[in-house]
């Protein structure tokens, strides 16, 4: 469920109005957009946009743009976007990053949380917008197994259906667990069945092995936990099987003592808001015993505090 | 060009009535069959399909497959599909014939000649149909170097934007070449070009190939013609570079002496005659100095032959 709580009745000409009067001239009201940008879903957000627009001959997004700085302004501007050119602009940011820091979360996340049909709109979107497909461009950026991986996952259109094959799921359990037992982590077939099975299908597999080696893949995997390739299988696997906890984790690794991951903080709570966001934020209560927003309020501050706690349907 | 000569202001209520009386009864009237649906386009045979079921209450495709018979049942069943739906009966047929044959040629045709949105339906309509994904299908009817070109190929959103970026395509192009001159036909970075690259992009690396060495690519992949691979990966080629000529070699191998290939005939021509048909007859006569309306005329015979001559625009 979503934690944004978004006011029904809120008309886009008056909304982008008040917008206007918050950036015009000298400083900007930034509690006027956080009031307004922070309770409206995607399809309002478009509206005044629009509304922006025709009122006044310029581009709401690039204003704000200009008017707001820092991670306020990475939020708010990756809020405002329509939901698939903002997974098309987070995978273009997260490829652009230095190849080695090997973080490709963005990637698995829009192959494996996405339906098809909006997938496909991400990838229309990735072209449209950079002139690439976004396959060419992971393909250019990695290699070998983790570019097989990684292009193999965001290509495939997964049949969605909840139909199960208990003896196909027995036999690829098998399959799974002798490439394993090689350490023979790239196997062919590994990244067959992690990437081309339906959901339902792979987690038949994925219960099988468990059941059969008394352990789940991912421990298995976690042997070979230098190397890119199979953290990144290992981070897949994770985030089909339970995208709550999933999610969950990035928000708790990003709010790490010691430096918090802005990035993956904003990512998480703007593409999850309209979603799932509460799910997540009860499975943080379960693992960490401290609310989300508790935790999101202390690791951040000012504007961008208030705006991520809006977000998360919590005024400050 | 299209071949199909439709006609505008046919009714698919008295079309749906001139079909009941042709399969009424005893024995069937296959020259109303072929002189309505041989002259209906794709949204027409929808309506008359819809109208028939309204009001017959019974499927007119089913009705048909079980009144007509051989080859000429087959085309008949093929074209009254809609295209999505017939592009996933022909991907299916094919994965399931006999492995050791190596004849891919349906996926390479949906992969290299649909749009993505046309792609992305026929995905949906084979996932509807048999409840599993056409990637996963293809994955695990194939293994190898095989399997992750037709996987890459089918999986691939590719750019369908006109730019391209002539230092990349020159780049690539010496990749390609040291890929070859090593023997290296399966090598990673041919795959990578080939399954992401859009095809404006794909074309010029392909020309500046064709110009540093005085020859194409698919006559060096020719040294390895034995290898379902490397076959595989040269008809590919060809067809992404030049889809009529393809399909002319297609229909010229298909009706070669010593027996016709009913079943790739029937494809071409069905899946065409709404599309580029008229280029690959034209292309035709220019290779075999015959028309190729002539061509299926001397090599086929009956109704199979009447509804090949009508949607090939000829009457016989």
């Amino acid at each position: 469920m979503a934690t944004l709580i978004a006011y029904e009745d809120a008309s886009p000409a008056t909304d982008a109005e008040l917008l206007k009067k918050a950036v015009h001239g000298w400083g900007t009201d930034e509690k006027v957009v956080i009031s307004i940008l922070g309770h409206r879903n995607a399809s309002q957000r478009k509206l005044i946009r629009e509304a922006y627009q025709q009122l006044y001959k310029e581009d709401l997004i690039k204003r704000l743009e200009h008017e707001l700085s820092g991670d306020f302004e990475r939020a708010v501007y990756r809020w405002n976007l329509d939901p698939a050119d903002r997974d098309a602009v987070l995978a273009n940011v997260a490829l652009r990053k230095d190849k080695n820091c090997g973080d490709y979360r963005v990637i698995i996340e829009l192959s494996c949380t996405l339906s098809p049909e909006e997938l496909f709109s991400v990838k229309t979107a990735y072209q449209c917008r950079y002139k690439r497909s976004l396959e060419e461009d992971i393909a250019s950026n990695t290699s070998c197994d983790l570019r097989k991986l990684l292009v193999g996952l965001v290509s495939i259109h997964r049949y969605q259906g909840n139909e199960v094959n208990l003896k196909l799921a027995s036999s690829e359990s098998k399959i799974l667990r002798s490439a394993i037992e090689e350490k023979s982590f790239n196997h062919e077939d590994i990244l067959r069945i992690v990437t081309t099975r339906s959901k339902a299908q792979l987690m038949a597999t994925l219960n099988c092995y468990k059941d059969e080696h008394g352990c789940s893949i991912t421990k298995h995997l976690k042997d070979d936990r230098a190397n890119t390739y199979t953290e990144t299988l290992r981070t897949t696997i994770r985030c089909i099987s339970n995208p709550t906890k999933y999610f969950e984790k990035v928000v708790r690794d990003a709010l790490k003592k010691g430096g918090t991951n802005e990035d993956a903080l904003t990512r998480v709570i703007v593409t999850r808001a309209e979603k799932d966001l509460k799910e997540i934020m009860e499975q943080y209560y379960k693992r960490n015993s401290v609310s989300l927003d508790k935790a999101v309020a202390k690791e951040t501050s000012g504007h961008y505090k208030r705006f991520l706690l809006a977000l998360l349907g919590k005024e400050d």
